[in-house]
């Protein structure tokens, strides 16, 4: 989980600024850190932090990045300490020009490539995929001596996912791979093309929506327009196996992602769990904020009102003093709590978007409990997540995971529900509407070959 | 605008970290300033700062506050500079021992007092309210000795809203204005006793709550238990004049306000303004977030189905880059971002808690229209708002409230809606369930003299 | 000890930038905090902050204080936790106008005032001798309606040190008191009238030092120039007491003070100090930075040649980690290193000019030594330090001073020293060339009463 | 100009606090950044920031750097944007193991060799040439498995200035350069072996000089114990080129060098420069803080008494407000003021170290002379300076050292002293006691090709 970003100006602007907005608008895909890198014309400018995009950027910041083409990144916020090199985009050097990637996704085997190339003599200085991609670029780009060739070779090594935004001298390059894990769009106004993660980074900047990035596509912006073409000739967007949690719970509801509004899948999710798991419930209520709109599809479909039985704490941030181990309870607390009035001697059924671990759900259900529910349900918009996800989402290892060994009934007795019920595949599909998902993470059954990423 | 907390631990323990989670359940109530004083018998300890709960206080400087009394303050972020000299609460020194006062509320004859002061020799080093305040209870008590008298004295001079919580060498007091203006209330669980700005106060740090402080009361806890008597004996909570835009938008919906459910307040308003201002839509929307439970009152109310129609970026703070005047419809397109799947070719019916200037309402009305919309119908929670508030809200001028000099036709008009309607007063009324209410704003009739205000 | 500033501009020139220059120059005299206030005309603004001037301003915040008279301040780093409520100027508002404060020096009699302020019911919020001051001028002014009228008469009620610079309204006022006992002096360019602390101050701003302010005397600078009075009629300069440590170790050696140069001062200490106490050495070594003029007129006086024996850490600043208990050497090796090439087998004489507690002259010593020194002498630029000040330098209690108990032969065998020399008193007279000095810390003979500092 | 330190511990102790005080002591060789890297026998730990040693570091950061060898780096503070990625030590990883180097110098033909590993496909990320040296080790390392045999290959390849200390897995290695253009020093306790920069980087640590690294030397610490080898056999410490501003001004005074004292070196120069340009002067005053050493010596063969005329003020940090153009001599008097007691009506004769464009000693004249002096006479304590120097040194263009185009008399006329006078590179090397020195930006001679430099 990353979010990307790039602007080419064909009026020769200053693109930085717009850059910081669209990154604004990608904010909920990561808030670790973030990055611009601008190019105007001959040299590279950069800035990068660590914290949100209001954090690492301020008008002296900005108006030092002189540049009419550039890219942007946020980084999603990983376990283990964050430092700010492996904060994107990342800029290399080489004898061909410069170099800056913007990277979203995970490739499944860079372990074993930057492992062949350190034997070659490649040197790397962060932990990140985005170090390789570039080492395996330039390495192509000194063979080839064209980028696009470069670009579509590598692409022939990697497995696993990759939404790319490449700043190559004057050079704008989109890059979606093959199975179009992550997603990509193309936007336009007079003066600009824009390349964003979601549409709602487009929006933020007045742009239009041209069209998605296709999965295997690259897409090339300079001064003489822009041009497509494919990493290889067997490529077809049947084949795609975009993530399916983009539309579940990752995505803004705002955006549309290969023609389908998020909105419209999350509140289908709702309509549909109503069918597959209908409950006998005097209210139904969100976990916030992630749960809200399938709640209320769920409340139209069995026709059961709606209430916001919890409530969220805007406020609660990154940065609040950690409570000690007897105090975790109150972690939960200051972030969500119950409506008494609501809740009180009545018959709830709970709507999440997923469980994963098992034990916020469990301190959940006893909230609302503790608040005088008669009853609690627990309805889930998703699968049961039964394996990890190695293309980019960050995951427990599948131990972990409560319903990796756990039957839909012994989580239900784990987090202490009176029913609980999760989503069919089918039903996940339908409420899509479209076919070619990834959902290993809900199956098992992975689009790519996972088999290296286990290899040392 | 502002919230404030206090503790007194009669196990003696410290009490600054649960009042720094007491202020974080407040946050919503100020967000430019916070500040906790404590006292450990014999002195008392403190730290303010600018900005939110979280950035002002940590481990250390919470582990610096000992003391098993203390009292905090989140102060509202108001117009103009913010400096740390009214940082709350105000702590002054006299001969006859330390005070520490935290204020939530305007008085609107504090500037003659503090003028009269002046006069007599007092000296200010701050423009706050709470400063005038400790001066006025100072001089009492080097009068009568007494600090509850000296409370009570004063309370007779003072003219507006105040609720306060005051640390006086070992002593704990909760006043509320005999108006009952702001809310205030008293907690408890085994070791200690609370005094919260609203309820939800108390649930982060699983206190119970066990009643409201009464209009014109004064609430004693010290070694020897709590005590309570009212600054005047012709006080009768029939006479108060609580702030209705506590329910209708300031509180958190999770609060319990003088026995009335704030959230169950929000879904009433909704259903009333459906029955007094129905509309022919095709769905009812919000406008995030104070809009929300409103809309869904609305929607129950005529079954129209309810859609997130607007989605708000969780991620705007306080601190983005001020966009250059030629983008200020920008600042509204980083905030609220329209989700066109479910605009298009709808009519709409958006709810909002109220209408002050017209401009963001005009600039939403235009944003959901060019999201595809082909009608766009206008519901607020409240009526007009036509003069404006001198105990505590920030409210433009009465030339600036678009309702002070508009009709409802003339508003609609500016704000380009399809339709307008608003809220009755008696359909407020009916909403809070309550006819003891602050109505000034949208009645003109202020509960209270307040021809001081104008007087220089 | 406090470094102050002030200036008036008859060209109605904004004037704060000049007092971030003034103060810049000022820092020595303190670098816990520095401030400005300035007055438009019609309102003050003010600015203060916790650390070094320049870490306090920045163009930002020096453009926003427009006005065109103005004082600063720098404050001392005193024991305890420092806080931004105790930083000068210090600004109130009463009913005749706003005033701010800028104060060097101790008030022996303050806390007696300051209880009696209370008993009248005046409420204090800082712990400074500026807020004391600032409530009596006040109060005084509310009785006579002149501000100098006011600050004469209390001055009457004033024991102990005060060079003040006062901003009344448009009025720029400088105070020393009867006894002189801190420097402040006036300057003048074409534009503007100056008042410093010290001559150095007019220096950084190319004006030209006019004269000093006489003991007594109060300088009034507003739209019709610059007038004088005194605070009472008996007031002669004869009588004053200048703290002769002024001369000898805190004020800036380009300054000069009541017309005699610091820089000559510390020159004919060292000479004279070589005719009291010579030595038969192979070198003079000072430790830096205060004993180095010192140690050069030792050097020439006695012709030994000068060395630079100890060699100063330019960086060490206020903010390395503390070293832990063991590692307390480390701490005096961070900022002192000796040149062995130097002391290696030498008869070494060391000039400093002063003895505290004895402890960092015990480990100069024996760094000395270990540097392979074969004798290691001592030579003290002042008497033997008795008795606490009470005027406004820092001092450790009577029973810390090691000379207050133990004899020239005790010190230095706790030094262990081969042997130890002080200036006489009669010397130190000599060497600044007056009488009037303040000379209680060396002779125990306070210029006024302290008996009040004790009453409590 | 940097400062380079590192410590291997025997008895496995962390190491970074001693680095910090080691770095400490070095901040005069640069302050624009600094940097911390340890191996704990297994992982890399490292830290880096912008800023001097006590900003980049904290209690905090320094216990996490968990680790029993390690080296740090003081950055000098360039022209141009300081960027973290250009802080070192700079770390990478390849299949044999992690490298971290810190660098001090400048390596003549980097750019060259940059581009052609460029070209073999070799990346970079940051402009400094510890990478380039980072990826030549690396490059031999694949080829001969051999960390000595690697350095000892590359160096064949390197022309210029490189005092490097390399942490490799669990080794910790020195090298200085054929030339030993910069300093480096071996220290050593009951613990640990250290290496220094300068010698004064020991004594802070209290450590014992065991002797200097020599000239093509290369010094390997592991659990074996210290070892030494060259980098190649014709080397010998005859045909050094150590940088003789080292002596003159760069090292702390403190500091021994290839055996010799610098601050003798200093005292010399003054004592020389007396008798080659003898002055009949009133006061010999320096120019502080570089000119005080050689003016005490100029005044000690001349027998003229020692004056310090000048006073610096010793809180000029980094950090102040720019003053804007008209106020250019501002600055100056922000960090001199003369004493005008001292030069009043004086044959001066002021002692500087050396004189780069100009444009400073010509205010430094000014100043002196409009503070009375009745003549102002100038003499430098190292040859004219005409040649750029390609070897680390932060020096302008040729065109604008005023000596490459201008006789002492015309660079006497352009800063207006009475007279000037230079020392001779004859008595610079006798002042010195070596010939084995690099004399390039006095002579013009450069001690290697520098052709490259201008290579493209």
């Amino acid at each position: 989980m990353c979010g990307i970003f790039g602007i080419y100006s064909f009026s020769n602007k200053d693109v930085a600024r717009k850059i910081y907005y669209g990154l604004y608008a990608l904010q909920h895909r990561g808030q670790e850190g973030a990055g611009i890198v601008v190019s105007d014309g001959t040299e590279f400018h950069s800035h990068k932090g660590l914290g949100l995009v209001p954090e690492v950027f301020n008008n002296e910041n900005i108006n030092l990045l002189k540049g009419y083409i550039g890219i942007g990144h946020v980084r999603y916020s990983t376990t283990g300490g964050s430092v700010i090199e492996n904060c994107q985009p990342f800029i290399v050097n080489s004898s061909l020009g410069n170099l800056a990637i913007a990277h979203n996704g995970d490739i499944v085997n860079s372990h074993i490539i930057k492992k062949e190339l350190e034997k070659q003599g490649h040197i790397f200085t962060s932990s990140t995929d985005s170090e390789v991609l570039a080492h395996l670029i330039v390495k192509e780009l000194l063979k080839t001596k064209d980028i696009i060739q470069s670009i579509s070779n590598v692409s022939k090594d990697l497995i696993g996912a990759y939404s790319l935004i490449i700043l190559y001298n004057n050079t704008l390059i989109a890059v979606r791979d093959p199975k179009g894990f992550k997603p990509l769009c193309i936007g336009k106004d007079d003066d600009n093309y824009y390349i964003s993660s979601e549409s709602c980074g487009l929006d933020v900047v007045d742009a239009e929506l041209v069209r998605d990035v296709n999965p295997g596509e690259i897409v090339t912006i300079n001064k003489d327009g822009i041009e497509s073409c494919y990493v290889s000739d067997n490529i077809s967007p049947k084949n795609a196996s975009t993530c399916m949690f983009e539309y579940v719970y990752f995505a803004r509801p705002d955006s549309v992602i290969d023609g389908i509004s998020v909105y419209n899948v999350r509140r289908n999710i709702g309509k549909i769990l109503a069918k597959e798991e209908p409950c006998d419930a005097d209210i139904v209520s969100p976990v916030p904020d992630s749960g809200i709109t399938s709640a209320i599809g769920y409340s139209e479909e069995l026709d059961i009102p709606y209430y916001e039985g919890l409530i969220k704490n805007r406020y609660v941030g990154r940065t609040f003093i950690l409570p000690t181990q007897e105090e975790r309870n109150l972690a939960v607390r200051l972030k969500l709590n119950p409506v008494k009035s609501i809740l009180k001697d009545k018959k709830v059924v709970l709507i999440d978007d997923s469980i994963v671990r098992g034990t916020t759900s469990k301190r959940i259900v006893d909230m609302v409990r503790k608040a005088g529910a008669k009853e609690v349900h627990l309805r889930i918009g998703s699968p049961k997540i039964i394996s990890p996800c190695f293309y980019g989402i960050d995951m427990p290892t599948k131990e972990e995971l409560i319903a990796s060994s756990k039957s839909v009934d012994e989580i239900r007795e784990f987090i202490n529900a009176d029913s609980l019920g999760y989503l069919s595949i089918e039903g996940l599909i339908k409420a899509i509407g479209r076919k070619n998902l990834c959902l290993a993470c809900v199956s098992g059954n992975y689009p790519t070959d996972i088999s290296l990423k286990f290899k040392k």
